[in-house]
C-alpha cells in the first residue's frame, strides 16, 4: 500500500499522515455509530466540533513545519534525503596513508560524506596492520563503513623524495577494495563503484550525479591534468561528444580518478578487471575502465551535460614541521599522546 | 508550560506531542458531550475504541522512530542538534580571496558548517566588490550567512611571489567582519566569535566546545607553529597553567588565528579592538586580543583541557596548471562558462 511507503519516507509527511490515519479511524468509528444512534444531530455537531478541532490541529502542523524549515532549511532536505530506501548505495573506495594531515583530510572528507545517504565507505589503509587511528577515527565517524588494509609493495612505493607522479599511487588499495567488493556483496547487488581521494574536493551533488549510473559515467573534474578542468568537454542527450585534456590525448580515457563511476556489476561481469602498478604515467584510470571492456562513447554523461565542475583534484600541503622536526631529533618530539 | 519547549525542541517528539494534543482535544470534546448524551454506553465504548486506535497509532510511531534512529543514527542527532534554539550563535569570520581553489575550498567548508547549528558565517571577501562566484556560491550553500567584502590595501597586498608569511594576512576583511557585528547586532547578543580560515581544517566538537565560552578560550591547534600542535599545553580545571610554542614563546598570545573564541560582549566592551597590519609577524591574534584587554590567564581551556587536536592549520596546495596557463598565454584558455 503507497501510504506505507510515504509513511517509511519523510519524517515531516509522517506528521500528516499520522493525523490523516488517526482523523479516518476516528470518522470511520463516527460513522459505525452515526447509523446506530438515535441523536443525529448532536453526532453531526459533535462531528463538526472535531472537523473544526482537527483543522486546527493540521494548521499547527503546518505552521510548526514551516517555522523549522525557515529555521534549518537543511535539517528538512538532509531528513528527506536520508531515508529515501530506494536509493542505489555507493560504494567508495579510498587509499589512504599516514602521513601529518591524514586526520585532517580523513576528518574533512568524511563530513562531507555525513551528508550523502545510501553510502558505504571503503577505507583501505596502505599499511600492514589497520592502526589505531584510522580504527578509532572511522569508529566515531558516524558513517557506514568497511576498513581494510593493503600494503603497497616497497618496489612500488614512493619516496618522501620523489615526485608523486613518479609512481602510480593507490593501486594495492584499490585493489583491495574491488577483492572485498566481490567477495563480500551478492553478484547481484545494484549500486555504484566510485573511487574518493582522501583529499579531493567533493560537492554533494556529484554524489546524486553517480547514484543513477547505468553502464558507466564520466564529467569533468577541476583542476586536473594542468587545466581548469579535464574530462568530458561536449555532452549532449547524456553521451560524451567530445573529451577536454592537454595532456596524453590518446590515452582510452583521458579522465582523472575523480572523473567517474561505474555500476558494481560490471565488477562481477568482468572479475578479472582492476588497477595495475604497471602501466605508463596517467594510464591508471584508463587501464581499469578497459578491463571493464568500456569504450569512451559507453559513458554517461553527468554533471548537467558535463557543463559543471562538481569535484576538483585539490591536494593538501605538506606542512611545514621545521621545530618538531628539530625537536624530534633531540628525542623531544611533541606530546606522544596528541593524536593529530 | 513544559510542552511547549519540547514541542519546539525534538521533531519525532513531535509526533507525539501533536497525537497527545489531538487526542486531548478530542477527550476533551467527547467528555463534553458525555454529561449531555443520553447513551453513555455508546461513548464509553467508542472512548475505548478510540483509546486502543490511538495506543496502536503511537506504538506505530515509536516503532518507525526506532527503526528511522538505526537506520540513519546521524539524521537524528543532526534534528536535534539543530533544533536547539537556546544554544548561544556562533559568529564565525572567513575572509577569502579569489584562486583556483577557492570555490573547492569553501564547498568543503560549507559541508562541515551545515552541520553547525545556530551558526552565522560572516564571509569577507579580498575585493573592490562582492564576486558572482562567492554570491552564488553562498546563496546555494544553506548556511546562514552574511556576505561582506574589503580590499586589502595594496600597500599590504602579498605579491604572488611573496612567502605567506611577509605581511599579514586577511586584516583588512576580519576587521570588516568586526565592523558588521558591532554595527548590526545589539550590545547585549549572547554569542561567540570566531575567526575560520577558509582552508583549514574544522571536526564538529570544536564549535560546540566554543560554544560556551564565558569570556575567551583557547585550545591546541594541530600542525601549526611548525610543530605537531600549539598553544595551551597544559590545562586543569579550565585553566591554561602552560602554553606549548617553539616559535616566539615571548608574545603575549602564542596561538594561531583557529584556537582561540572570545564571547561577543568583549568587542562592544571595547569597541576599537581589531587586527592592524602594522604588528611584526605572529603577532595578529596577540595584537588582537590584548586589544580586548586579555591575558594568558583569562583564556579558558577547551578541547578537553586542551588535551585533544580538534582543529588543523591546514593549506590547500596551489594547483599545477601549467597546460592551463600554455592556453591562456595563446588567448585560447579553457571554456570560460565552467565555473570552477
Amino acid at each position: 500500500m503507497s501510504y506505507y511507503r510515504v509513511f517509511a519516507v519523510k519524517p515531516m509527511r509522517l506528521l500528516l499522515i499520522i493525523n490523516a490515519v488517526v482523523f479516518m479511524v476516528w470518522i470511520f468509528i463516527l460513522f459505525t455509530n452515526f447509523n446506530n444512534s438515535e441523536d443525529k444531530i448532536s453526532y453531526i455537531e459533535e462531528y463538526e466540533q472535531k472537523t473544526f478541532a482537527l483543522a486546527q490541529s493540521e494548521r499547527r502542523i503546518i505552521k510548526l513545519k514551516q517555522s523549522l524549515k525557515n529555521r534549518y532549511p537543511n535539517a528538512i532536505d538532509y531528513i528527506d534525503a536520508h531515508v529515501k530506501r530506494d536509493l542505489p548505495t555507493i560504494y567508495a573506495i579510498t587509499p589512504t596513508y599516514a602521513r601529518w594531515t591524514q586526520k585532517a583530510d580523513l576528518t574533512r572528507l568524511a563530513q562531507t560524506l555525513l551528508h550523502v545517504p545510501n553510502f558505504r565507505w571503503i577505507v583501505v589503509e596502505d599499511s600492514d596492520t589497520k592502526t589505531p587511528l584510522v580504527t578509532r577515527f572511522l569508529k566515531f565517524s558516524g558513517l557506514q563503513y568497511t576498513h581494510l588494509n593493503a600494503k603497497t609493495d616497497t618496489n612500488f612505493k614512493l619516496k618522501s623524495t620523489d615526485p608523486n607522479w613518479l609512481l602510480p599511487r593507490g593501486v594495492s588499495q584499490r585493489n583491495e577494495g574491488l577483492r572485498w567488493i566481490r567477495e563480500n556483496l551478492p553478484a547481484n547487488t545494484g549500486g555504484v563503484l566510485y573511487f574518493l581521494d582522501d583529499d579531493n574536493t567533493y560537492t554533494l551533488q556529484i554524489f546524486e550525479e553517480m547514484r543513477s549510473t547505468k553502464v558507466a559515467s564520466a564529467w569533468p573534474v577541476g583542476l586536473s591534468g594542468g587545466l581548469k578542468f579535464e574530462g568530458p568537454g561536449k555532452c549532449e542527450n547524456g553521451k560524451v561528444l567530445e573529451w577536454y585534456t592537454a595532456w596524453k590525448p590518446e590515452r582510452p580515457f583521458p579522465i582523472d580518478m575523480a572523473g567517474f563511476a561505474v555500476h558494481l556489476k560490471l565488477l562481477f561481469q568482468h572479475p578479472e578487471a582492476q588497477y595495475s602498478n604497471s602501466v605508463p604515467r596517467g594510464y591508471l584510470e584508463s587501464h581499469f575502465l578497459t578491463g571493464l571492456k568500456l569504450q569512451r562513447q559507453d559513458m554517461e554523461a553527468k554533471a548537467n551535460e558535463c557543463s559543471e565542475v562538481l569535484v576538483w583534484h585539490t591536494r593538501t600541503e605538506k606542512p611545514k614541521m621545521k621545530h618538531e622536526e628539530a625537536l624530534i631529533k633531540q628525542g623531544k618530539s611533541s606530546n606522544s599522546k596528541m593524536e593529530v
